[in-house]
C-alpha cells in the first residue's frame, strides 16, 4: 500500500517551519497514517534543539492561562512556542469556559505560536507517545520552547508531563489542594511548584505546607551527590504566580532556565534525552506489534469471535494466527 | 517455566469466596505473573452474575464517601460488595485526609466487604483491562454487587468507568463543575447523575443546568427507538445525596436498581456483556503481544539501543527479532 503522504516531501516542510504542514505532520502521527513513522524518522536528527516545559495540575488551577502568559513573555524575547495541550477541561482543547476560549483564540493566532491539543479519548492507544512525537515535530519545525499542558490526573497524563526537561506544578490556595494534590503522585513529577491564583486567601499557608513536605523528602536525601556535588540536587523552587494579571511570570521564566541550566550543567539533560530516545525505541516497538495485533483483529472471523470459547482461548487462538502472520512474512 | 502459583487451586479457592485467595489472584492479574491468564480463565464461567457500578467525577466530588453509603446500604440487604478503587485521590487508594481513612477503614473490615484499590501509575500498561480483570474475580468470588470507583479525568480512566453495566457520574454545586466536568467527556459514560454535598448551596441550579444539557441531547434523539418503542430509550435521572449523611442513598439504589432492569428488558445487558467479553479477548490478544514485545525489549542488547540509529530503526530492528523469535518457535 502507498504511503497516505509523502513522508520525505512533508519532513521538508515541516523543517522549513511550515505551521500547516506541521498540523499535517502531527495529524499523520496521531492517526498512525501510513508513513507516519518514515516522517518521524527523518525529522530525528532535527529534534533536540528546544526546551520542553510540562505544566500539570488539578482541573481548575489556572495551567492554560499560565501557558498563555508564559508564552507571551517568550513571543517577548522572540521565542517561537509550541503547546500541545492534553487536558480535557484546557480552553485550548474547547473545555473551558467562552471568555477564556476567546483568549486563547487570540494567542493561536500570533506568529511563532502553534497550539495542538490531542484528544485525551479515543486515540489509538498511544496518547503520551503520540503527545511525545507531536512535541518533536515542533521541535523539528524550529519552536525554541514546547509547553506540554497536561490535567495532572491519570496515569497517560502523568507519563506525558514526565517526559519534558522541566515539569511544573500548578496548584491554587483553595481547600488543602496541596496535600490533596501531593498524594496523587504530583509530587514525584515536579520540578517546580507554581501557586497560581495567588492574590486569593490561603496562598502562603499552601506555600508553607508545601515547603514542610519538601523539607521532610529532602530530610531523606544526601545532602550532595555521590560525588559529595551539592550542585547536583535541586532545590525545588515554590513560587506564586497571578497568571491571568501576569503577575510572577518573569520569575516563573527564570525558574525555568535556572532548571534547564541546572540539568545542561550537571549532565542530567544529556541523560535525560537519553532515555527519551530509548523510550521512543521502546514506544514504536510496542506500537509495531500492537498494530499488528489490531490488523489481526480486525481480520478475525465471525466464528471465532462468536465460538462461545472464553475471551482468553479466543485471544489464544488470534494470537497463534498472529505468529504465523508474522512468520510467513 | 513453571507457573508462580497453581491457577486451578486458586480458582477454586476464589470461587469459594475466600478473600485472601482472591486478594493473591487480583495481585497476579495486576502483575501479570505467570499463570494469571489460565486463572482468569478458569474462572470465565462463573462472572456474569454481579451487577458492575461505575462510579465517577471530578476530584472532591465524594466518589468514596457515596460508594462507602451505598456499600452500606447493600450490606443491610445482605448482599456483599466488591469495591475496586482507581482513583488517585480516593481514601481507599490512601489519597485522602486521615478521618476519610479511618471511616473507610471501618467499611473494610465489614464480613461481605473487599475493597481493592489498583495502582494508577506504574501498572504494566492495561490498568483498564486488570481493573476490569479484579472486577471479574470479585465477581466469580460471588460480590452481589462490584462498585468501580474512578476519577472521572483521564483516558485509561474513563475506559473503565463504561465498562460498568450502570455508571453514576457524581458531581458537586459548587463553580460550575457541572458543564465543566460534562466537557470532560463525563457525559457520554453517564446513565445517571448524582449531585452529592446537596446541602450547599447550588444544588437545585446545578440540577436545571443539568436538566437543560440533558434536553438539548434527548431533543437531537428519536422519541423511541427504531421499533418505535418509548422504553428503548433510558431517561437519565439526576438526583441530589448527602453522602456523609446517607441522604439520598436508598434513591440513589433505586435508580441503580431501575436502571439495571431496563438494561435486561431491553436486552442491552446482554449486548453489553457480549460486548465486555469481546473487549476481554481484544485486550488479552494485545497484551499477549505487548509482553512478547517488551521481552524482546528486556533482551536487546546494549550495541542495539547505543548504535546511535534513530529510534524508529532500532524499533523495526528489534521487531524483526521479534518475528524471527515468534516464527521460530
Amino acid at each position: 500500500m502507498s504511503p497516505a503522504f509523502d513522508p520525505g516531501r512533508l519532513a521538508g516542510r515541516i523543517a522549513a517551519g511550515e505551521p500547516l504542514a506541521l498540523a499535517r505532520g502531527i495529524s499523520h502521527v496521531e492517526n498512525e497514517s501510513d508513513g507516519f513513522e518514515a516522517l518521524l524518522e527523518r525529522l530525528d536528527g532535527r529534534t533536540g534543539r528546544a526546551r520542553r516545559i510540562g505544566i500539570t495540575g488539578p482541573p481548575g488551577a489556572g495551567k492554560s492561562t499560565l501557558t498563555a502568559a508564559l508564552t507571551r513573555h517568550y513571543l517577548n524575547q522572540s521565542l517561537k512556542v509550541g503547546i500541545v495541550a492534553v487536558d480535557p477541561t484546557s480552553p485550548f482543547t474547547g473545555g473551558a469556559l467562552l471568555g477564556d476560549r476567546i483568549r486563547m483564540g487570540e494567542l493561536s493566532t500570533e506568529p511563532g505560536v502553534f497550539i495542538r491539543s490531542m484528544a485525551s479519548r479515543g486515540s489509538l492507544g498511544g496518547l503520551a507517545t503520540a503527545t511525545r512525537e507531536a512535541a518533536d515535530l515542533m521541535d523539528a519545525a524550529g519552536y525554541d520552547r514546547v509547553i506540554l499542558e497536561t490535567l495532572g490526573v491519570g496515569q497517560a497524563e502523568l507519563d506525558i508531563a514526565v517526559s519534558a526537561d522541566t515539569t511544573a506544578v500548578v496548584l491554587v490556595p483553595e481547600s488543602g489542594d496541596g496535600v490533596q494534590a501531593m498524594k496523587a503522585g504530583l509530587m514525584e513529577v515536579a520540578d517546580l511548584f507554581v501557586i497560581n491564583k495567588s492574590d486569593r486567601p490561603g496562598a502562603d499557608r499552601l506555600e508553607k505546607e508545601i515547603a514542610i513536605i519538601m523539607s521532610i523528602r529532602f530530610a531523606n536525601r544526601p545532602p550532595g551527590d555521590a560525588d559529595g556535588d551539592a550542585d547536583e540536587v535541586w532545590r525545588m523552587p515554590i513560587m506564586q504566580t497571578v497568571a491571568s494579571e501576569a503577575r510572577g511570570i518573569e520569575e516563573f521564566a527564570e525558574h525555568l532556565d535556572r532548571h534547564f541550566d541546572w540539568l545542561r550543567s550537571t549532565e542530567k539533560l544529556e541523560t535525560h534525552r537519553q532515555t527519551a530516545r530509548l523510550r521512543r525505541a521502546h514506544d514504536a516497538l510496542l506500537r509495531r506489534s500492537r498494530r499488528d495485533a489490531q490488523r489481526i483483529w480486525r481480520r478475525a472471523s465471525r466464528e471465532t469471535l462468536d465460538s462461545g470459547a472464553s475471551p482468553y482461548a479466543t485471544a489464544r487462538r488470534l494470537y497463534e494466527e498472529f505468529r504465523k502472520t508474522l512468520g510467513g512474512t
